[in-house]
């Protein structure tokens, strides 16, 4: 008798594997008080939709003493982590959940920042301790029991691999992602590593299904929950001006270096800024554009329908705004010719972005006059996000970019400088970063310079007219005649309060 | 008619080359005011020793206002560069020369820092301009006019590849290091990169001489100077009792990781510390113990003859002192078949370090309580030596561990915590460093926990007990109650004060 396939059968092919589909109420009881939890999941990609949610409600309602350690590709929707917050004790490697952030403050949930492509490693490597449960989100369970991921990588391999049980999420509102991932696991000592064959952005060496031992397997779930849209704000005149000195600074990289028409693979970092300079590559005289980064997002779609602009992408993720994600259905099978998806340790790997000589791009909180960057912490304590990939593309480039506006309006009225005379939290060290670019113009660090002369020209370019006085009071107040790095936390109290007075008295509009 | 060869003539197989033997003082007159100087030299091992004291004679007497741009693998003896250094207007990447520190912190020499892996790869990308004169210590040349290099890599392939005119200095007082080298160079954008090929410490992927167009060659010099042996002091308590928590550290992970016997390859520092671990490590329970390190130097040579307990080595550069050079030509065959000397774009690449599992270990300035690590600036604002290859091994490495006294003794007669509250300046971030080790112990930051919980931890295991109480006060002082990373400049100012009370009433022999 032929009965009609429901949609989750329809993705899932493997008949032991059907038989465990339970409710999610059900499945959420292999979680228990003290497990160490990874799940999929990436700039609010491909996480445990459903899954999560409902143990956040199982927990409050029969175990609410209960705490886990969470570990995850990188960041999740708030509607997934924010109502699991109470009940994670430890968490990495990035997280922009504003509980959790809360939490954090306030010393209940531990959270350590790793560097992503170290922190899936670490993983592996066993740092971390024993994985009791993965929970992963999948588009299609194929016949052997191995699985096609949906719309992120992150760590979704290494937790299916390293858990003791796993859960899988089986998402039927997402499309069937078959042949956009490359799956491949790094070596653990004492295994000798490899070579990664990898030389073009659209190379694969691995497979595109995730291969995992899948008796494992103690509960399959269904979810019927897209991935949740990120915000899009638009591109603001100072995100444009930033993005034309991005692209004035590779035009004179291009003549300098004999790049000729052949950009180097882009980084590009998420959000706004990020959007705009992808905008204005488009309109540059650079063709055949490869990106080689952390997410594919709005600002790249129109480049899937042109040939000559574009050439491929590799990512560990897609992430886009609700229209974002409307084009993206429409271009799917396009861009599953062009872009790969890897695991995180893949996207983000030294030996990778270096060999392929990528441009790598990132907005910080501030940086100071040297090129140090503060990527991670309000007045040195507070932690935003997290590091994120950011490391692992500055310090691995070719040419390493990091943009800012030159000044962050506050909600009090005041603005404040984003180019700082010195800066209490440090995430990327001069040594990383080769141009600082603001809407005012851009710096160099990639010549044999002192450091203060390298403050004179961030300062004189980079930095807001109105902060620029203050900035060279501060280089002459510390600097006892020509020394090359002025660096005075005495000379910095008095300074910071003139400062203060100068965010106050910003012009409006300025 | 035959003539007995001399030495110097045994080292040239090249009849064009060996027609343009000149004396030193003429070939110094190729090098002129405003040039890009490329030379050999790593750790004060294989400099032009001779060429570069003639040069400086020159410049003294026919153009004192000359200044030249100085590139080197690392560090030169004080004698070939301090004569030079009035005459150096631009450094870089690293030295430990008096002359050119006072210059450096006078303004008068720039001096840029940077990784040298990075540093070697933007030297052939082209970022410090044209290279107009190489001057490379050679230990021969072959009839096909390519070198054999000596007992340093560092930059001399890239140099001899990229200038426009070269020097060579041939030394007799050296052997022939036929055999030593594993010569290659990275490949420079647009060309594609490839996948080093190197799996093992042992492994060769180049060859074994320098190929370049040796019609570049404008003078050839004779050297009869050995390299200056490096002054080493012995090892202390303190140094062993570092290098005894190193190595329990090491046996923690081996039975955490399952390491079994086999340790992971070893890079070790330079210094004292170093030479004391790397005895310890001998008559630890590890065997076959492999180097992937920067220096081949003193500690490691009684290695050479025990197969049981030693492997391989891979080094840019062997440095002895003038001990460690006598047996290390008793040893000079054995070596050969146990040390690789390769260029240090390979010797620090994040690939190779990252694949090999190599265990990175350096001494810092000082570390502060959440792990940050400065290794190259007194007070924020003096540079000392540079960065060298730290940042390469930290972030890269399976496992990073930073080593230091707990303290360290002034002139004045005080003495300092390197265990500090807050650096000033920093090299390698939290993310990068996974054990900080003094003589008191050792704290790890490898598992999830927050950065105040690895303070407490870094305070009570790796602070002098002396100190102790202050950093924890600092803590309390700046921590809003249960803040996760107290950071607050302005209870430093006061901690400062009492700070400097207790570097005085430091106890004597502490």
């Amino acid at each position: 008798m032929l009965l009609a396939m429901s949609s989750l059968q329809k993705r899932i092919e493997n008949a032991e594997l059907l038989a465990k589909v339970v409710p999610v109420e059900e499945a959420v009881k292999h979680v228990t008080d003290g497990n160490t939890v990874a799940i999929s999941g990436f700039t609010k990609s491909g996480e445990p939709k459903t899954f999560f949610p409902a143990l956040a409600r199982h927990f409050t309602e029969t175990a609410p003493a209960s705490r886990i350690t969470l570990l995850s590709g990188a960041s999740l929707a708030d509607d997934v982590e924010g109502p699991m917050a109470p009940f994670i004790r430890k968490r990495g490697p990035y997280m922009s959940s504003a509980a959790s952030r809360k939490l954090i403050h306030s010393g209940e949930m531990d959270f350590t920042d790793v560097h992503l492509s170290a922190f899936a490693r670490n993983l592996m490597y066993g740092f971390y301790g024993e994985i009791d449960v993965a929970v992963v989100e999948v588009s299609r369970i194929l016949a052997d029991g191995s699985v096609i991921l949906s719309s992120s990588v992150g760590i979704s391999a290494e937790a299916l691999f390293r858990a003791r049980k796993v859960i899988l999420e089986v998402n039927t509102a997402v499309p069937d992602y078959t042949g956009f991932h490359d799956i491949a696991l790094p070596a653990v000592h004492p295994k000798v590593g490899w070579p990664l064959p990898l030389l073009n952005v659209r190379d694969r060496i691995g497979t595109p299904n995730v291969e995992f031992d899948h008796r494992k397997v103690v509960a399959v779930v269904e979810s019927r929950t897209p991935d949740h849209p990120v915000p899009f704000k638009g591109t603001s005149e100072t995100d444009r001006r930033i993005a034309q000195n991005v692209i004035a600074f590779l035009l004179q990289c291009r003549d300098q270096f004999g790049w000729g028409e052949r950009l180097p693979p882009i980084q590009s970092g998420v959000g706004n800024v990020a959007n705009a300079i992808i905008g204005e590559l488009y309109t540059s005289p650079f063709q055949k554009i490869r990106f080689w980064t952390e997410v594919f997002q709005d600002g790249m779609l129109r480049y899937l329908e042109d040939d000559a602009k574009f050439e491929n992408a590799s990512a560990t993720a897609v992430s886009f705004s609700a229209d974002g994600r409307r084009r993206f259905m429409e271009l799917f099978e396009r861009c599953r010719d062009k872009l790969v998806l890897r695991p995180m340790w893949l996207s983000n790997s030294p030996e990778i972005i270096s060999r392929l000589f990528v441009i790598a791009m990132n907005t910080p909180i501030e940086v100071d006059i040297y090129g140090h960057v503060n990527s991670t912490h309000i007045d040195g304590s507070r932690i935003v996000n997290g590091l994120g990939g950011s490391g692992d593309f500055f310090r691995n480039a070719y040419v390493s970019i990091v943009h800012t506006p030159s000044t962050r309006p506050l909600k009090d009225g005041r603005t404040v400088s984003c180019v700082m005379p010195y800066v209490r939290h440090i995430d990327h060290t001069e040594h990383d970063i080769k141009c600082v670019v603001t809407e005012h113009g851009y710096a160099l660090n990639m010549d044999i310079r002192s450091p203060k002369r390298r403050a004179v020209d961030i300062i004189d370019k980079c930095a807001h007219p109105h902060f620029r006085p203050l900035l060279h009071a501060y280089l002459d107040m510390a600097g006892a005649g020509d020394e090359p790095r002025p660096t005075d936390l005495k000379a910095l109290e008095g300074w910071w309060r003139e400062y203060g007075e100068a965010c106050t008295s910003f012009p409006k509009g300025g």
